[in-house]
């Protein structure tokens, strides 16, 4: 049975939340989760490397094989978006520039991965992912969303496989 | 009397304008400008990639000292907001890692330092450009608004020197 372990990214200026699970057959292991977070104080280009940074060192530790990025929807204002897109672009670029595949799920398929409907609330998500990663502490509801991610595309990746192998789903 | 050069750069995902002048005391001397075009048919992080190996490869070239940013105010829609904010995040962080200060300025406060009116239209900056810098040639206007930026830039941090030696302006 092949074992990868994947990186799942929650990306935010301020907090991107991250986490690592082993994926093996249709069995999931809790690696690791955690948040990055920027200091204020610094300049936007300042904050922007110490995600990078981070995210390299975070890389370095638990050697993920492939990663997942969540598509956050902004519907608030065309400022906020900007502010988010400036944070996704870096974490997108990262595990990239690594060598890793870099998957995206819009918000909806994760929770729908994880929960079983795309319209859950982040308390339904973070008991999930409790539920499915007995090991996982989730101090904090971005490293939940990271996990959940990982989570989406654990299964996603599994279809792929299975589409590759021939299987139909009902 | 010092002479530096400026990296201006006008992000976005499909074309990232950049151009490359020296400042010395109030002189302006072009040195190169381009555009770094990405392959739509790529995956978003790829594409952010072939960015952030550009923006590489021309600082290893052109040796700048200090790099400007244009702020794009985008008032369409937040999704264009979004997909503008991953390639500025991109461009701003590659001289940041760097080590090059990173200076970000509003579109009206370049259009105000190259033309004299914040209100001035892409042809306007294009042909103060071209004044100000006899050597450019603008293939593009992405390439003409990242050398407006690096003239705002050389003027800025002349009048933050000047300030830093005690001239106080009328």
């Amino acid at each position: 049975m092949q074992t990868v372990r994947l990186l799942g990214l929650d990306p935010g200026l301020q907090h991107t939340g991250w986490g690592v699970v082993e994926s093996s057959g249709n069995r999931l292991r809790h690696i690791a989760d955690g948040v990055i977070s920027t200091t204020t104080e610094l300049s936007l280009a300042e904050r922007l490397c110490q995600i990078h940074r981070a995210l390299n060192a975070l890389m370095d530790i638990w050697k993920p094989e492939e990663a997942a990025v969540e598509h956050t929807y902004v519907n608030k204002n065309p400022g906020a978006a900007l502010k988010l897109g400036q944070a996704r672009g870096v974490v997108l670029l990262a595990p990239a520039l690594a060598g890793l595949a870099v998957a995206e799920y819009q918000a909806m398929e994760v929770k729908r991965a994880v929960v079983g409907t795309g319209h859950a609330d982040k308390v339904q998500v973070a008991d999930m992912v409790r539920r499915l990663l007995p090991g996982a502490t989730l101090k904090r509801a971005d490293a939940s969303d990271a996990l959940a991610v990982a989570i989406c595309h654990a299964h996603h990746r599994g279809s792929r496989l299975a589409l590759a192998r021939g299987y139909v789903p009902a």
